[in-house]
């Protein structure tokens, strides 16, 4: 897929304003995994910065909080099964979820994990806070990068007029898709 | 609206799961605010928590800590205007923005804020933890009750199938919509 650096980066919070399910990529440039998060937003523009939630027991959480880098990478509907997938199997028992899932590894420009190569738009992550919340945490990180659709994703906004397809969590295995625009009239 | 008390409350997260932008309503029976968050994420099951994210100097943030409570209120497409009026107005502006916007008070069920009576739902919060991110801050809360459309949100779960549309944000006027459903297949 076609894509472009997000410049500034304080638009790269819009990667994340939908709302959408991320597939989260982690690794040490040895051994990687994937796994979605439904739990995830923007929570500042400039620096940008991003909190998503981990359960410490995921195979995963380690391999994050020892390296202190991830990647976020938005999906479209057509990757449903994918991220399905990804989030019903562990990294302790599928050793390459790319490979299992027909996803393409695409080297980052700063963090070590690989992004997802299908993804409409990736974030390269640096952790900068763990809220503990017991059996899980908030990670708050910064976003020291960001990739996005040169055809989906311009002057710094979604674009709905290319067939983008967002995909949103529900619960198990149901997903809603974002395809309409609408705009609001501010009061006069 | 015909709304249902959500139980088990465990089951609250999958309102704010498909990541929609809320109308959060703040006060202390004496004066209240509504404003929009689009940063906003559940963060827990059991016991149901959430995270919204909110600039300290707004006018709602101390009437947020100082009572500890607020609700979060989804809306539907047809409430854009509102959403869009709510978040370009400043409370010390407008002294009453339900009346400015067309948005009926409901009387909560445990807080002392009011509820949105046109939300399609509403999560009653009370704040558990701050996390400080200089000019703005998570806000972590507790929900401890929720209300959801009986036609809409059923045996836990949104439906599509009554023309439920939720309101995700895009950038300034700019909003997207879900409408359709699809179903993931797990790996067999």
């Amino acid at each position: 897929m076609n894509k472009a650096e997000v410049k500034p980066l304080s638009s790269a919070y819009r990667l994340l304003n939908p709302g959408s399910v991320v597939l989260v990529s982690v690794g040490d440039g040895t051994r990687d995994n994937l796994f979605p998060v439904t739990w995830n937003t923007p929570v500042r523009q400039d620096p940008p910065m991003v909190a998503i939630v981990s359960g410490k027991r995921h195979f995963s959480y380690p391999l994050i909080v020892e390296r202190g880098e991830f990647g976020l990478n938005v999906l479209q509907a057509s990757l449903v099964d994918a991220v399905l997938g990804c989030g019903s199997t562990s990294g302790r028992d599928v050793e390459d979820k790319f490979a299992r899932f027909g996803l393409t590894r695409e080297k980052a420009g700063i963090i070590r994990p690989p992004l997802v190569e299908e993804a409409v738009a990736s974030l390269e992550c640096r952790v900068c806070q763990v809220v503990d919340l017991g059996s899980s945490a908030i990670l708050v990180a910064q976003v020291v990068r960001a990739l996005a659709s040169t055809e989906h994703f311009r002057e710094g906004q979604w674009r709905f007029d290319s067939g983008l397809e967002l995909l949103h969590h529900l619960s198990g295995s149901r997903f809603c898709v974002t395809v309409s625009e609408i705009t609001g009239r501010k009061p006069g």
